[in-house]
């Protein structure tokens, strides 16, 4: 059970107990977040940024950590989010193990990571969480929330749960509610951890982890985070240089085995397995329609920002591109001035993360656009 | 190590020794096989039908068998592939468990079964030994071969291996090369079965089993098989009328988890792990530009028939339409009068298996259409 937190991380305590949507409270719990920027005296400058399962609050550089951050090419001084203009927040999602409170951390009560004895995990907590961070810096209402695969989910829970608390939103490879293609890979992901042996019903350590199962997980995630097309340009049938073929008749031949490989043994450490099971069935329970008496599209409707943006890639198969074009609807019904771009992306539902030459003229061209508070 | 093999099947033995395309030989070696109608006597109205990963011979009910086939719909008097008119013959690929000589297999030198030892698998072998079946059945030229999904593969390497095997041929949902994402998938399977220490080298037996590898190999396979889009409609966000929800925190709780875990339950016990391993290795070095001077289509360009129709589904992820569209590319820069259909099935890979509405006309209209030899 270890928790990955990054230098120069900040954290708001929250409110305890904290209540949690499914039930049960959270005591002595905290996020963790970082900032870039200077917040304006009025605090109408502020961006709140919420992310995708794995990724910590370190979005970029800055003084506290000039390390490279997950979102490094669009967040700093002239790049698409200009921290010469914005105050940024990114903040780290409850439940996960990168600073905030999840199933790695430690319970008070007992002394003891809490394991599977956290409470049920929705999306909707982890909304309330990063609200609170919002508040506890002085921020009234933020001038645009972004919000990244997960975290599109998240946007669109803060949204709804705290009307007011942004003018507008930028929702990147988003969903208003998981669909039968990605709860169906993410169950698989589950029964890979917990399948392995050394899961042990949530009682590991790092000596006993689940590290094969994690390896399943992550690959199974690899591969739906990024897209054939992609693949045949980049791997083709390119094989391996490998020496050691005759040890194993089944190893790794292809460049594309050992890409995701290589992805899966850097992530199997650096992520707590509990925590990929709680976030990933926070997925998977996330549906706008229990706002929208069942039907997704009035749950959308029932948002007020000022302008939106959904923006997604034409290759994702994890969160289809639909399904930003739906919240672009969605968010239109409910009176926004909305813009949904479907981006001719190779990368799938990781273009965000990948495909600058399109992702930052997009979101960098509306907020360049946005007028003052 | 079991083999399941259909009631009313006829076997053919092959030649002794029976070469393998990447080394060694088999002795005593068999291809199981079923067929339909009544071969004419010059021979000229027999239709061969390769199949995918996991059938069996028996495509549809007859004399010998009359339980329901694979293919029932497709395949009898009056249907699309009309026995009234057609002498057809399915085979069950070398390599598989339903009767064909495979992993599970005895091997006569040993009395033992083969499991690892079974020589390395090609699609190559695979389809050289359907080719004896043919000539043993005194076919001098099919009328047409017909291949689905790896089936499509065995085709186009028997017609390659088999200049004049066939005068015309459908591929459907078939490749010639395995692509990336393909493999990536195929991997991640065999590693599934791989890592569940049941499977202990490939030395199991029905006591000890490795079910759970074999249970997620087959809920990925069947994942990729179909479609989200299909999916949404099918089950949505329906959940499963659970009175045990609490018993376990990460259990089923969605009807499309439910429905994956019934296909899988169904599959584990029906197919021989190692038999999975081989046939899914054997995909992945499938290449038609080994044939070509290393170019796809030029390998493609050396198979001469008369008449191709290829066609697959605009939802297939594993083996996408568009690599129907260059199998239909390929053979009529050979010299064929080629048809490519993308179907709008929802279905995905397996649409050839479900959408019998539009894959029934296409086929049957491409055998209608047919002058006699």
């Amino acid at each position: 059970m270890t928790e990955f937190i990054p230098e120069g991380s900040r954290f708001h305590a929250l409110a305890s107990p904290f209540p949690m949507k499914r039930g049960g409270h959270l005591h002595g719990a905290r996020v963790a977040y970082e900032t870039w920027g200077t917040l304006a005296a009025d605090a109408g400058n502020a961006i709140l940024i919420v992310t995708g399962l794995s990724p910590d609050a370190h979005a970029a550089g800055h003084a506290g950590n000039p390390a490279t951050g997950w979102w490094e090419p669009m967040l700093g001084p002239g790049k698409p989010i200009d921290t010469d203009r914005w105050f940024v927040v990114c903040v780290n999602s409850l439940g996960s193990c990168k600073g905030s409170t999840g199933p790695a951390s430690i319970d008070p009560a007992t002394g003891q990571p809490y394991r599977l004895s956290f409470p049920e995990l929705s999306v909707e907590d982890i909304a309330n969480a990063a609200a609170e961070v919002v508040r506890a810096l002085g921020i009234g209402q933020l001038a645009c929330l972004i919000g990244n695969s997960m975290g599109g989910m998240t946007a669109l829970a803060l949204l709804l749960q705290h009307p007011g608390i942004a003018r507008t939103h930028i929702n990147v490879s988003g969903s208003a509610q998981a669909l039968p293609f990605s709860i169906a890979i993410r169950s698989l992901q589950r029964e890979a951890i917990r399948l392995d042996p050394a899961w042990n019903g949530g009682d590991y350590d790092e000596a006993h982890y689940p590290e094969s199962g994690m390896r399943m997980a992550r690959k199974l995630g690899v591969i739906t985070y990024r897209s054939a097309l992609e693949w045949d340009g980049r791997f083709g049938r390119v094989r391996l240089d490998s020496e050691h073929a005759d040890e194993d008749p089944f190893s790794l031949e292809f460049q594309v085995e050992s890409y995701l490989e290589g992805h899966a043994r850097r992530f199997v450490r650096r992520f707590d397995p509990n925590c990929y099971l709680y976030l990933g069935r926070a997925m998977d329970w996330f549906d706008l329609a229990e706002y929208g008496n069942g039907d997704v599209m009035a749950g959308l409707a029932r948002i007020r920002v000022q302008r939106a943006l959904a923006i997604g890639a034409n290759t994702d198969i994890l969160f289809p591109v639909e399904q930003q074009q739906q919240i672009a609807d969605g968010l239109a019904a409910g009176g926004a001035d909305t813009r949904f771009i479907g981006m001719d992306s190779p990368q799938g539902h990781d273009a965000f993360l990948v495909d600058y030459d399109r992702y930052g003229p997009a979101i960098g061209g509306f907020l360049e656009r946005l007028p003052p508070a």
